[in-house]
């Protein structure tokens, strides 16, 4: 039996060898995604900073998570704090909604019974938006139904609006945002969503971005679903234990999770998109000639296996 | 401790109350979603055609399948076969690739010990596309990158080309395509997958969509993700077994499940689907004015509680 069906959907990774030929004409071939980034220079990635790096750790593993300090700085110091005192540490898993969302934080938040907050602060300012100044955005050329402009900045899914001078992080798989009240300023990084469905922009500038999941979201998006209201879960032993969040800059070295990321204002990821946006693989019939800003892969690697691999 | 959070991010199903006030201005709210759908007509809702629903029988529940013969005519009519022959009863789900798919079949198709097809045919051309003639289309007026026109047909997102006369259906999470080989008629609808990810339009307009699951998403997106390439489990102990999978139209009356879908070509539907595209309820600072196609939902719901529920 083979590992890879015959009938299988193929995916982008699907390797298109390089002909070897001698004939005047080139090819009609074309890189593949994956061979696009096997063959990229090393510059093209950076290594995670362990300042803004958060390793949640779960029984079935670990999940890593990319800070937002340029988005929210005042929610990802507070996480910072509330990493660094362990609060989060025997705290659980609440929420699994099909389709939407996964949550964790303290069941018992905003009663008497609420874990202390420690050093970290009760209350926030809103971080929904910021000012465009300072903003170094890649932009996507394919339109965009929910803003004016889409594309990157640095490691993250963003949308500008010019006429309004603001940019703001986009609501995509595996993004991560604080859970609020109805007040705007009543989240302070304590409660933390991720998104497991089709993305929900509606939520873009309505709610504080932090940070995105990086690597280990299988470990997340898997979680059965709560059977309550909003996919609580309706009973206590229900709920998936976090045995700790730790920033990476609290964890020694040696245990330590080896990471970098394809920088997303590099040749190399104008061309891997590209390579999504038009699939020239045998197996495409229509090349779409579009991509969506939540579509676009975001690539990780082990550094210390990337750069033993055979170019 | 409350079952719904303080914090927690809200949903457009969140209930406005509608004020009782004897004041001459009309209150500030506006009806969400959900009171817009417990308001409509019971002639807005359809009950499924058993001849076209499918069951997934898992040891987890039972997943719910609508099908749309006026899209792949040919691959229904197999699909129908399978089940009235109890093709997948004992076979697995091989396949849960994370944003992506799951997918199911024979292990052994295409080898000598594949499983018989029995009456079901072999081979069938592609269905990826068909005449724009006949179908009735109701557009969603928000842009969409993929396709010059997005809207549904029946209960199926949809899109059009008007230049080129056609109309697919399109990958949205919970659509259930036929997986294919290299060969565009290379599938016969014995072997299926679902969307369980960021919509991969890509795949739109490449292979034969068959229907999507109307029920018991939560069943198939929860499934541990395989390790193997492309998802595929690599242990034959890792595959979910398929209890069943049976055309309703062969189950007891008794044992059907009692489901009707809201007409998207209904008032209610274009109601509801604007209350999304505009959330008015006090948690939003920004309503997006803009719905993506695949962030429509498609309300369905058990016509014996419907009915029997207060207005």
């Amino acid at each position: 039996m083979r590992l890879v069906r015959p009938l299988h959907i193929a995916l982008a990774c699907a390797i298109v060898p390089m002909l070897a030929t001698a004939a005047p004409e080139p090819p009609k071939t074309f890189p593949s995604a994956q061979e696009i980034l096997d063959a990229s220079p090393k510059s093209d990635w950076h290594v995670l900073d362990p300042n803004n790096t958060l390793y949640l750790e779960l029984a079935s593993g670990r999940v890593i998570i990319e800070l937002a300090p340029d988005f929210a700085p005042e929610h990802v110091a507070n996480i910072r704090a509330f990493a660094h005192a362990g609060y989060w540490n025997g705290l659980s898993i609440l929420r699994s909604q099909d389709n939407f969302v996964v949550q964790w934080g303290d069941p018992d938040a905003g009663e008497k019974t609420a874990k202390p907050l420690g050093a970290a602060k009760a209350h926030l300012p809103a971080e929904f938006t910021r000012s465009m100044n300072g903003v170094t955005f890649t932009r996507l050329p394919d339109a965009d139904g929910w803003a004016p402009e889409a594309g990157f900045v640095g490691d993250f899914p963003a949308a500008l609006n010019p006429r309004e001078h603001l940019a703001w992080m986009t609501h995509c798989y595996g993004v991560i945002g604080a859970g609020r009240d109805t007040a705007p300023d009543s989240s302070n990084g304590s409660e933390l969503y991720v998104v497991t469905g089709q993305a929900p922009r509606q939520l873009d500038r309505n709610i504080t971005i932090v940070g995105r999941v990086v690597q280990g979201m299988e470990l997340l998006s898997v979680l059965p679903r709560g059977t309550g209201p909003l996919g609580f879960y309706e009973k206590p032993e229900q709920r998936v234990a976090i045995k700790a969040i730790r920033l990476a800059a609290d964890v020694p070295e040696a245990e330590r999770t080896p990471i970098e990321l394809l920088r997303t204002d590099s040749a190399t990821f104008t061309a891997a998109t590209e390579a999504r946006r038009n699939r020239r693989d045998g197996w495409y019939v229509r090349p779409a000639g579009h991509i969506d800003l939540c579509n676009v892969p975001l690539p990780a690697r082990d550094p210390t296996k990337a750069t033993a691999k055979p170019r």
